[in-house]
């Protein structure tokens, strides 16, 4: 019997990739063949504590993952600093790449991974999970829904959660040599896309940063947020991101017939439902003394985690091009650059006084 | 024995003036001793219609009403355009005022008001109803929890509905003659109020309106957004208001330990019971694949509906004025004049192309 599931290699031992190995070694369709750290020692017990298969090699250094011919896809948790290189060491090496958000510094390093991964023919995509919770389709069909939902006009988005000890000081995410964008790429990231998500992926005309986002001693973003406007038919978008306010994980997309909430979007407070609130058309009761009707639960249930969902759909795409059947999908490359162009426009428009700055893809 | 209930007066034949008449006529301390209108028969009508005692009397004019010496107090319902005249006489006539919001169309025009009701030595308050619900004064206990909830960063707040009908063409609310505040001063009053409410009624420095609001065929605002700046400690507030997307009334509050959602703040879906969530302290479930715990739901019972919770409140202070040992509480004036005074900075945002207006009380 053939092998047929996609091998990944690791790249570094970030603490996210415990979360998305276990889902790789969790899904039907893919192992886990190789794990790279600058330590290895690191590497080693990183292998042990998650579960790898014993066949995994574990090396001393990135470039070891990336030459060995028993890896056909790398997960790269690298500190987003080190994306544009290791990323494009990836694909030039043919290994299909999918890479921790945010996915750049800028749109500028991303157009330099994007071109290699279609020079090389490789699959592109974001470890952004919620894209690939069923529950996300759902919202999908709501939101779709002429007569539930109407027209969309007003999203609003939170993600924050409160960055623990040193964490402010000393985590990689505030570290302004390896994640500059600090809150704004990271949780940032998911209301941004959460926005682009809603409106079906048109981009807004202008971008205008909140006056004033918070950082730290290093000059780190820590709290932002900004208004996103399409300039038409009275459609907007605001959220606020954050590491210094409790866990938020909000959207409220607000249509003509219908509105729609969601209270823990980028990662479910239980891992096996995903639960959003929706209704259409309410009305005021007798003298406005209540409205109906009240906000229905949907509760999506999931057979696999969120990750593992991801990690498949990324390991179909490659089977497909491996098999000579599929070409690299360019949804997951346009909806990254789409979301950095995003980030990019809130950081101009911060530099920029808090002006309007508009959005160019 | 005395009859000691504060006698209202009501001017017009508003629809909301039923809810309010009902609310009058529920509450121990409080009765309808007139009415008036333009119209005696829409008056008699009215009267009829809303169940009021056999002893109210019934004008052709509102004049009368506030030449009547039994009555103790006006509720004025009228389109906001008219407020400024009738509010005025009422207070010249020592009519104590409870004002339908907006409660003027600047606050030039409020201020005038303010100054009679001072002369007059009368309560002023207006008639934002939520105010007075319990579930209120516990969503004050909740944010206002050092150890649950913390300091207070960002709110959002919405409310939306649907404007059926011919209501975009014709309501009083679109009306530019009558109530040219439009979205704005209807359901941005609330939104707006909310803000000032989370943070403690805090002014922010500055305001400034999203680009665009969308507007009638008479240039009346059916949709518009704003964010509300504190300018220091990364305090922020946004709102998005609207005639033109379906029922929405949430505030959500985040706090460097908690976080704080509410879903009908303006009116709940139930007359007898106001929910709310709330969660302190969260943090991710082990490999972050959840997070713990969940928000919990609160529910607020209320013996009374809110509207006749604010009309005892009311004739509460008005009956200690009358009887001596009390003055005008100043907080309902202030509330109304900081509320109006952001309505003012986003009207002038707007129409300063949406740059950031300093906010001057």
């Amino acid at each position: 019997m053939t092998e047929t599931r996609i091998r990944f290699g690791i790249l570094g031992c970030a603490n996210i990739a415990r979360k998305v190995s276990r889902s790789i070694l969790l899904s039907p369709n893919t192992t886990i063949s190789a794990i790279g750290s600058r330590s290895l020692d690191k590497a080693t017990a990183f292998a042990s504590e998650n579960h790898f298969p014993e066949s995994a090699k574990v090396y001393g250094s990135y470039d070891a993952v990336l030459d060995d011919p028993d890896v056909d896809a790398v997960y790269v948790p690298l500190p987003t600093s080190l994306h544009v290189r290791w990323a494009v060491v990836a694909a030039q090496k043919k290994k299909h790449v999918l890479l921790e958000k945010p996915v750049a510094l800028n749109v500028g390093e991303l157009d330099t991974i994007l071109k290699a991964c279609e020079s090389s023919g490789v699959q592109f995509m974001d470890a952004t999970m919620w894209m690939h919770h069923p529950r996300t389709a759902k919202m999908r069909e709501v939101i779709s829904d002429d007569n539930k939902f109407g027209q969309l006009k007003s999203v609003h988005s939170t993600f924050s959660y409160v960055g623990e000890g040193d964490f402010l000081k000393n985590d990689i995410r505030v570290n302004p040599n390896l994640d500059s964008l600090g809150a704004l790429g990271d949780t940032g990231w998911y209301s941004i896309r959460a926005i682009l998500w809603a409106y079906d992926y048109e981009l807004p005309k202008t971008v205008t940063a909140l006056r004033y986002p918070e950082y730290n001693e290093s000059g780190v973003i820590l709290s932002c947020g900004a208004s996103l406007n399409w300039e038409k038919e009275g459609k907007v978008a605001t959220f606020y991101c954050s590491f210094l306010t409790n866990l938020c994980m909000d959207i409220v997309a607000l249509g003509t017939k219908g509105n729609l909430r969601v209270h823990d979007f980028v990662i479910p407070f239980n891992e096996k439902v995903g639960p959003f609130y929706a209704v259409a058309n309410s009305r005021w009761a007798e003298l406005s003394t209540g409205c109906v009707p009240e906000p229905s639960d949907f509760k999506i249930a999931t057979s696999y985690p969120q990750e593992a969902l991801m990690v498949q759909e990324f390991a179909r795409l490659v089977e497909g091009i491996r098999s000579g059947v599929g070409k690299p999908k360019t949804k997951w490359p346009i909806l990254s650059r789409k979301t950095q162009v995003i980030i990019d426009s809130v950081l101009a428009s911060i530099k920029n006084g808090f002006q309007p700055v508009e959005v160019v893809y």
